[in-house]
């Protein structure tokens, strides 16, 4: 399969283009790394990522940003910055996608475990999660021509732990393979509107 | 208890009102009706809101507006109607009134079950209530003071059936009074971070 993957130069993104480079044509996409370049948060800029790569068989995206803050720090405008950046960046790739990819494709998101066991200073997170997830279900019954649309929800990396582990007290730390294989699933499998959950 | 109800005439809101009216004092608000009016996606108006009622004992939010429209049709704007309206209107809402709160005091956001189960046209609708209880989970560890959060996800409700029913095919319908009592288990009860689910 040809495969686009945003994100790929992350901790995530990384244990995604292990596992699927093994065996699929990865377009990798970053930041400021990959094959292609891409600001997540500007859909001029995803109009013309598939406007340059044609048809694909599946688009994964491990990307976008969120503010990290206690409650009473953060305001208003620091809940856009997420609500643009990982929510509406994830949501626009989703939905021009779709014009690019072969009957049956698939579009894989990426949410987390912050949404379903909070963390201190993780609301921000906990909200850009559930609606992640809400919207793959809502899409998932609406797609047209077999395409399929899924989210993982990574737990904790391994590789994670040591910039991030005071974050997550107590949380069990997940390896980079299982990571990659939730987003296997969600690309080669047949399933569609599911959460994915690596713990 | 003095509780305010935004969103007090909707068909939510009546539910709500009927069951918390009998027993606590309701300061009834909303966007054209009610003891005071508020558009709950201005956050000015929000503050101007609290200082007029000064401290309470609980706010219980069933507003704001969503795109309901086909996943084809439906454009980056109208999902940020409901992020700007429903989401962010109600998460305002809970981030200014913890000033106005008692200790141990309350508010009790409203989802939907839409979300949870997707139905056609839904999926900002499945966005915005997937992020409310996201929210609600991050935010209620982080509370001071005792300080409780919560939201209830309503089914669709019998009195909705005539006009949205066919939106929901195969949905049992529950019951004004079985909503009324989610929200008084939010209000009255000690729990904090639930998602509490009428089916």
């Amino acid at each position: 399969m040809k495969l686009i993957i945003i994100g790929a130069n992350g901790t995530v993104g990384s244990a995604i283009s292990n596992e699927l480079g093994a065996r699929h044509e990865l377009i990798r996409v970053g930041k400021a790394s990959g094959d292609i370049q891409l600001d997540i948060s500007d859909s001029a800029q995803i109009r013309a990522l598939f406007a340059r790569t044609g048809k694909v068989d599946g688009v994964v995206v491990a990307a976008g940003s969120v503010h990290f803050a206690p409650l009473n720090e953060i305001e208003e405008q620091h809940f856009h910055i997420g609500l643009n950046s990982k929510l509406m960046g994830q949501v626009n790739v989703a939905q021009i996608a779709q014009a690019y990819l072969h009957d049956g494709g698939s579009i894989t998101l990426t949410s987390g475990i912050v949404g379903e066991v909070p963390i201190r200073s993780g609301v921000s997170a906990a909200m850009v999660n559930g609606a992640l997830e809400g919207f793959v279900r809502g899409a998932a019954i609406e797609l047209p021509r077999g395409l399929r649309i899924n989210v993982v929800s990574p737990g904790l990396l391994e590789a994670s732990v040591a910039a991030l582990g005071s974050f997550f007290p107590g949380f069990e730390a997940v390896s980079a393979k299982r990571v990659g294989l939730a987003y296997a699933k969600s690309v080669e499998g047949a399933q569609t509107g599911q959460v994915y959950t690596v713990r």
